[in-house]
């Protein structure tokens, strides 16, 4: 069975390169890769805090976050 | 041919969490994943500085360093 890993960016350039690197660079074998673009989602910010996501972009695998960088605040999304 | 993929780390706990987890996570059909411990191997520090490493957990694919979460500065490493 795969696991769940999500991408959180807000479409800023180190998001663009983190994505296109790291979140497809997992193994596709083991995991399912959703990404979200909290600009254009705002209402998920709600759920990328809850498993502690501080900035984007971040990785969550298995419910834990991983931030990549630091691309923007998630306050500026708020 | 399979890229080549470098996870620098330092033995902080944060680091170790990521290894287990992001590095792991990589798809073994098109990446050899590397670990280097800097702590443990500081004559690799120059190297990772040379490809844009300014802290660890740091994964660089395809030569672009990716920072993940904020472990410990290199310079405490020197």
């Amino acid at each position: 069975m795969k696991s769940k890993a999500i991408f959180y960016h807000a479409g800023c350039p180190v998001c663009v390169a983190a994505e296109q690197t790291v979140a497809s660079a997992l193994d596709p074998q083991r995991f399912d890769v959703e990404i979200v673009h909290l600009g254009e989602n705002r209402r998920r910010v709600a759920e990328a805090e809850a498993v502690g996501v501080k900035s984007v972009p971040a990785l969550v695998l298995s419910g834990a976050p991983f931030h990549i960088n630091f691309g923007a605040s998630l306050e500026a999304l708020k």
